[in-house]
């Protein structure tokens, strides 16, 4: 299977090792090509935009920022889009919002191609290891044409739905649950230093018992060791999601309490210069509050 | 080493069969006499009082409701103070406030015993298995001492520190970590069905990644199948350690916005007749504001 | 002065029949046209467009229902800013983001022009009453010279600043303030119903005293007589305006905890089919909560 | 009529004097003698004990801090109780608790004697000028008795309802709502402040327009000149009514999301050394976390 891959940052980069590891013939392009470099040297072939990956391709693995990144890439005379040929597969692995991908689905519909919403939880190190975890959505056939790529770069593929923004969707609601279990731990450990126990103690407990999950263990050691830089995910990356979840709630007439909580923190920490921090960091603030 | 053990609810009846599976010698009191017979049946004695209990053991486990609950089996001429001898350790096991640990714990040391917070994690099943987690706090020499009690009813000890309110606290900590996962799975499972999305593909995605905690597996369920009656622990009992998280915060300066959305939601569920069921049921009221 | 007005909704029609009386020459745009024969009949001219009703008017005033609205006036070959002279203004009086307001201020300076910002506070029955408050912001000569049409339409003007968006944040925070009285009071009266205080007493004992303003006197009586339609401005409107005030402060980093909790009551109402009543109706959910 | 008043603080003394000038015959009593020298060189007669006080009196006036001071003073031997007579009405103007008023009227009843709850509205400047505001419940006939009294000290008089605690929550309501203003102040001046407008604008606009009530006067004031020592009414003060409130309102099921924003700010507040102080200070927590 010829695949393509656009979007080479920090998880692109993990992806496509995986995929050359695998064996698949791979055409990659960034819009920085230096970021290349490991990839081609490992066997990629460079494509010089977004429609000359695309063309021949069967299938299309994009990985990007946000919304405005994958419609720059899809669009134009030198986009996506224009190289997607009948019956390729675009799955769109990046976190952006609902009312996007729903819209971008059926313009792949409209020239025989498919959209398959394939974004994916884990930070760049389990993109390295190929142990993420996919959450896909779209044809079903589609899908199971995928799945060898899925495969090579995840630890599970979880088939969510037939309509790719329910992929979108379901991403978004895991990113949300991620800020509770920072918050929750944030507002936890700022009352467990007040009362006497450490920070770690407590993570300790939490993972060692009913909590045992990789959340509370990764983001419970980030705040117990309050190491917020180097940010695997920025404060403005995360605040965005919290922006399409928000947005996406509001449109299918949903509150999310929690939601709005994290969101003033998340504006909180941009207006005094966190930009830089892990998202973690917004767990500071419970302690700040508290006086500790 | 002689052991008594008062209160006999569905979690102190579990604990009891497994320390006299465990071969301990051990003496049984409840206020509702008949709830002792599985364990005199196996073994245990019944002592008539708190005092009877407390008089002649090494080691007392307590697991009432709440603070009446345990003032109540301290207090008075036929209370545990009055039975417990020198040297003797008061493990109180229950989940009550910081500021009755503290105020009790100066009472058993002026008399010449030892006051222990060792609260629990798990769910009456947990209880009958013997695979409660324990978070112990007060005098390093007495958690040694009653550590072999302890390990025969849990999968897990863990030490906290050398003030029994401190394990106090952490089992309130962990209770309001809970409760943050059911509001967060509520909201959660609220907007994927608006959006398409089975809850019991949500919560398969989330406990198969990154949020693979017991936590997840057991409320995930009760919320995929809205199963809240018979409840394992009901929405009064809930609201009432949301309490004494909030004063306990309260009294040491620190703010817990989550806490307090939890609040609003089990005085609405008790203002709506959801006194008997499971405190999971409050996650129902995300779906209830979305018209789900 | 000639002046122009667009859009004759429920408040522009008062506003209109404030100019007429006041001697003003007035020429009258709207989509439907049937609206406007009311102001025809004393005495207004029809104008076929937006660009018509502009050409030849010193001082073009709008009223329309959102930034939507307000662009489809402006824009395109029949749209307001094709017809606007050099030297002439636009005083914008409808509720709108300041984004839309900063950026069409550019392209009316880029042609010469001035757009203000004046936006008012008060109900269909103050603009009929001439009896509107208006925030005005922009050029100070500009605001001048349209402060005879203000004068004649409102009972009293602010100033506010020399940026049109700044008008338009006031009138965010207005209706921000606005909302909160709303829910403030849907909460007191929950609790004054369930102890016993008939909400009726609790409106008259707070306008009786320090709450003696025009907010608490106009809402308070609605939400004691439970009149919620016909709507003076409905919920969705509302709900708009809500996210427009936060919209405007997440762009400037400032986290607003209040308007979130609003937020959410919109969306809760909107949920639950309360589209057509008025925005005061968000105090019932309150008592919902409460059992009421 | 022969009066007493228990509690010479600032709001204790205004009373006073405005009884004095109004020429009843007063008895007076305060824990610490000297604050009463004031009214003694106007006439009022010392009592040296809340007993004392209430012994000969018609009509007994307490205005003290809180639950625990409004408790000593009625209770024990030389106690207002012990003292009061049959047929004599206690009038407790202190913001209290509801259940401690329900349960001292019970106390009243049973030995002859009646309790008005009659807390009132204003600060220290206002009881001064016998410009409270009063809001009694009670007995109907008792506080007619009471009326002239009242009126003494206050520009108003609201009856609520028959049973005192009525009152008690009333007071509490107000309080709430008064926080509530505070709070939206806050959010409204830093947002104001953010987007370039002076809070001051803001202020006049408000309270030159629909917002035109005391307490947006009042508190916009210490507000835009941020000047919040001396306290009229300090944030410790100000958080017990809001827990009061609270409490209140746990009783009797009724959630109030609001209330809960207001009590982590006085928390927070408390947290980082503002107990000295005055309420409006909370306001400055949404320009910290602003970054104004």
């Amino acid at each position: 299977m010829n695949i393509a891959l656009i979007g080479l940052g920090n998880m692109g980069l993990g992806i496509g090792q995986n995929l050359l590891r695998a064996g698949f013939s791979l055409a990659v392009h960034n819009r920085t090509q230096a970021k290349a470099q490991p990839l081609l040297d490992q066997g990629a072939q460079w494509a010089a935009s977004p429609r000359e990956a695309a063309a021949g391709a069967q299938l299309v693995l994009t990985m990007v920022a946000d919304d405005n990144a994958l419609l720059a890439v899809c669009d134009g005379a030198e986009g996506l889009l224009a190289g997607l040929g009948q019956g390729a597969i675009h799955a769109s692995m990046s976190t952006v919002s609902t009312a996007l991908v729903e819209r971008l689905a059926a313009r792949h519909q409209a020239q025989g191609a498919v959209l398959l919403g394939a974004p994916v939880f884990g930070r760049p190190d389990a993109a390295a290891a190929g142990k993420l975890f996919i959450a896909a959505a779209g044809p079903a056939e589609a899908i199971e044409q995928a799945r060898p790529a899925f495969e090579a770069v995840s630890q599970k593929l979880f088939v969510i739905g037939d309509k790719p923004q329910e992929a979108a969707l379901l991403k978004l609601i895991g990113n949300f649950l991620l800020t509770c279990v920072i918050e929750g731990l944030g507002e936890a450990t700022a009352l467990a230093a007040k009362g006497g126990i450490e920070p770690k103690a407590l993570v300790e407990m939490l993972t060692g018992s009913i909590f045992n999950a990789p959340v509370y263990h990764t983001y419970g050691k980030l705040i117990v060791e309050q190491q917020f830089e180097p940010a695997g995910f920025t404060v403005p990356l995360a605040a965005k999601d919290n922006r399409l979840v928000l947005q996406a709630a509001e449109a299918l007439n949903v509150p999310l309490p929690f939601a709005s909580i994290v969101r003033d923190r998340f504006i909180r920490a941009q207006a005094q210069g966190m930009e830089k921090q892990d998202l973690s960091s917004i767990s500071k603030l419970a302690r700040v509050d508290a006086g500790v």
